[in-house]
């Protein structure tokens, strides 16, 4: 616990029961909660720095109990009512904060739990000990030693560490926020719940089984996700959805085992071109889906919709060059409208070998590895039906396990498909009073409009569930840089990113 | 030597010039030919099991120097002369074999080289100590210990160690038939050259750089080349031609490194749909190809040739269950009607990951490598030509070496073609009289016209090389068995063969 964490409850103690409001949100509010930030930044890093250290692997149950309990002790020291809860895998934690005259009840979502950790890769001596460096690690960003004694950080110094920005530094965030405002003297207009998943980067599946024992307990009137990073501008970002993911793989048959291409091509079927074509009628050369009905319900957006869509300052060109492409794949979409729709993506291929082993075969099988991201109009079960009947439309019977002798003796097209794991899509709509609430509020902070995000490419599956099992919409208010690094061996949190989090989430806090 | 052999000699020398014809061709002749095989299987066999013991990788200059003194040797000792001929690379042995009212003069051609082994994947102790095994290693096969005391073979036996069917067989085999015909007291017709490569597994490139000086003393009316299988059904074989091929690796490219396939999908273009839909455009779910221009110049077949190709006892029923198809690529096409076609054939595919490794990205390249069999009216550089075009057509800009950024940023559709080796594919006509006296020769000795191939699948480049530079026809003259696991660790001789291989040659050299 924080020196000055203990001398604010002790503060806190001698007060009343309701804060009063001294700063007013707006331009006065910010002035004052920036200064809070300001003269903390030690014990703000110093908590986070502490959360870190200990280690949050999903194989480690040891130390996955000292996270929950560590948290549950954060909560309490900052003033909530907190208790770790049980599932079948890894504990939740839970905590709650509730406020006199309560417009609405908020439940925020984090996580402790982070992905796996290969020290060995780590460019530090421990993934667990947060280092901090004056810029990126490929910017030539350079170790400051002892910074744990340092008053002020720069805001582009970066913090390296596992769970640093994924996610752990959400929950600092929003203890910090909830310290800014009491110091500044504004109350908080909404009750707060807050819920800590223990295995977010495995499916969170301990928290969706016990999701309906619960669920009474994080009844909420709005849900704010924070495990996403901002927009790469950097501004404050509100995220309504995300995409929803199916994989799949699809196997087509030649001979049962490569045959000399020379002495029977021509007459062994060839497996690759099969498959080729049954991907090219999967696809056209304008990125188009060709699947029947398999863009069905996705509506044309509403103007509203379009105008945020055109405001979020994507950077397309510097994207382009980034990435060595001359055009999108959907030329004349912008990234956020191709975001808007289901995809379908050939994430791998494989038959026989190719380069310095290349043999001159006929090839037993030729396998594409799918990914087909999917919107809040194209859930999971429907669209992996159309694929399936796409492919049986093409004159493939289709199977899902290697065909016997028998079934290669009768049918001469073939193929395997095997479905992989998925999630549906989530979206908020931006249109409801919720959502218009959390924009006005950062709107209002920070003086301008944050950047809306519609729907986010990436998968959040717990949120959809989430959704789904409370009953009461999600926005995502991220904090964390984008290029954090998550999940790979060079995870970082840009510390001007971790303060202006703060200021985002107080905002919601005063909306 | 052989002791039987020396005795030969001897008597040989004893003998006149000129062979007293005493048994005619036909089955007075096939009689007597198998008189003496029976009689001196011992020496036949103990003859291959010593050559095939001089070990004979490329990599290996002493045993390769070995290998061609000792044929010169084998060569001298049968009444040949004989010499080796140095090269840039691996000598060849060459020898000659001159006869009084010579009709023509025959050039054979095999090898003494045999391709790499890794002793530890061979069930026996040495590659270069022949095993005699009762029947297959599939079926059961077991070692014969002692088996170089016995006098008699069973025809199913099967010698196994490298090279004993490619190609060290054919040596023995040549001059065991000259051995036969002199037992037998029937004079040889045409005059007899013989060139043994040392290199034919790498290419033969030795002979062929060192052709055009030793052009003349190879010239010959017919060139009979000893290194193919004869057909699965065991009967004599002869073959007029053999495809060619060359192989080309194609490359389509997403973005410059793997992105995530939420993030981005949809807008950063995937490489793998460009490269399905390339290939789908060249090859039609029929098995033809699309490529223009592809088939130029294939003839409809004399109707001899039909009626040739009809008569090859391919059991395609057998073919099919034991490959597990269930149709020909090319539906209603032979297997031998199939082979007379240029063949597009993806020997491989690969982008990113399939499988468990698979992962949720959009793949930065994707790759086919091709083998395209080529016939002789299709020749290697123009129907390079034509794949190119083709690609061209398909809107692809075709570039040698992976894209600069700047050809990023200007083109949206790049393909890499990488070209690989070739061959041209080479045919004799079946019609020329010297094919019609082959298949007479036979025909009288066996009493069944034999297996006519008109093209047969794999390459032999030296044999399109040859021909076009010493300017005579050439016709293969197999010996071994098809299933003699060439190149492979269980490579085999059946005994059978190699005797009926012996009668073959006899047929050719009295013909």
């Amino acid at each position: 616990m924080r020196d000055s964490l203990r001398l604010w409850i002790v503060c806190g103690l001698l007060g009343a029961s309701g804060w009063v409001s001294t700063a007013q949100p707006g331009p006065g509010l910010r002035s004052a909660l920036e200064d809070y930030i300001g003269s903390h930044q030690r014990e703000i890093v110093g908590e986070l720095v502490d959360l870190v250290s200990i280690p949050n692997v999903v194989s480690d149950p040891e130390n996955t109990q000292r996270n929950a309990s560590y948290i549950r002790g954060m909560l309490r020291d900052h003033g909530f009512r907190a208790e770790v809860l049980e599932t079948e895998i890894n504990p939740l934690v839970y905590g709650e904060l509730k406020v006199p005259n309560a417009k609405r009840t908020l439940l925020f979502y984090a996580h402790y739990d982070g992905h796996p950790v290969d020290p060995r890769r780590w460019k530090q001596a421990n993934p667990f000990t947060a280092v901090l460096r004056d810029r990126r690690l490929e910017d030539g960003g350079k170790d400051i030693s002892g910074f744990k004694q340092l008053k002020k950080f720069h805001p582009d110094a970066r913090l390296y560490g596992r769970s640093v920005a994924d996610n752990k530094a959400a929950i600092v965030a929003l203890l910090t926020a909830i310290d800014a405002l009491k110091a500044a003297g504004v109350a908080l207009t909404s009750n707060v719940r807050v819920i800590i998943d223990g295995e977010q980067e495995s499916s969170s599946l301990g928290l969706l089984r016990a999701l309906p024992r619960y669920r009474d307990q994080l009844k909420a009137d709005l849900m704010l996700l924070l495990d996403d990073p901002v927009h790469p501008s950097g501004r404050p970002t509100v995220i309504f959805g995300a995409r929803g993911a199916v994989s799949m793989e699809l196997t087509t048959y030649g001979p049962k085992f490569g045959v000399h291409s020379g002495h029977f091509g021509n007459w062994v079927p060839n497996p690759g071109i099969r498959l080729a074509r049954l991907l090219a009628s999967m696809k056209g050369d304008d990125g188009r889906v060709l699947i029947n009905r398999f863009y069905d319900g996705v509506e044309p957006l509403h103007e509203e919709e379009r105008t945020m869509l055109d405001a979020v300052p994507d950077d397309h060109a510097n994207l382009m060059k980034l990435f060595g492409i001359a055009a999108p794949e959907r030329p004349g979409l912008t990234l956020q409208q191709a975001l808007q729709l289901p995809t379908f993506n050939i994430r791998g291929l494989s038959s026989a070998y190719t380069g310095p082993d290349a043999r001159t075969i006929i090839p037993d099988i030729a396998t594409a590895s799918l990914d087909i991201r999917l919107v809040k109009e194209t859930p999971l079960a429907e669209t992996t039906e159309k694929v399936l009947a796409h492919i049986r439309a093409q004159g493939f019977e289709v199977v899902e396990s290697d065909p016997s002798e028998a079934m290669r003796a009768r049918s001469p097209r073939i193929v395997k498909v095997v479905k992989g794991g998925g999630s549906n899509a989530y979206r908020t709509s931006p249109l409801l009073p919720e959502s218009r609430q959390v924009v006005a509020a950062l709107e209002r902070l920070f003086g301008e409009r944050p950047v809306q995000i519609r729907t986010s490419g990436a998968t959040f599956p717990v949120a959809t569930v989430l959704i789904q099992e409370i009953g009461s919409p999600a926005i995502s208010l991220p904090i964390v840089n984008f290029d954090n690094g998550q999940h790979s061996d060079s995870e970082n949190l840009r510390l001007g990113h971790l303060f202006t989090g703060i200021l985002s989430i107080a905002a919601v806090l005063t909306m």
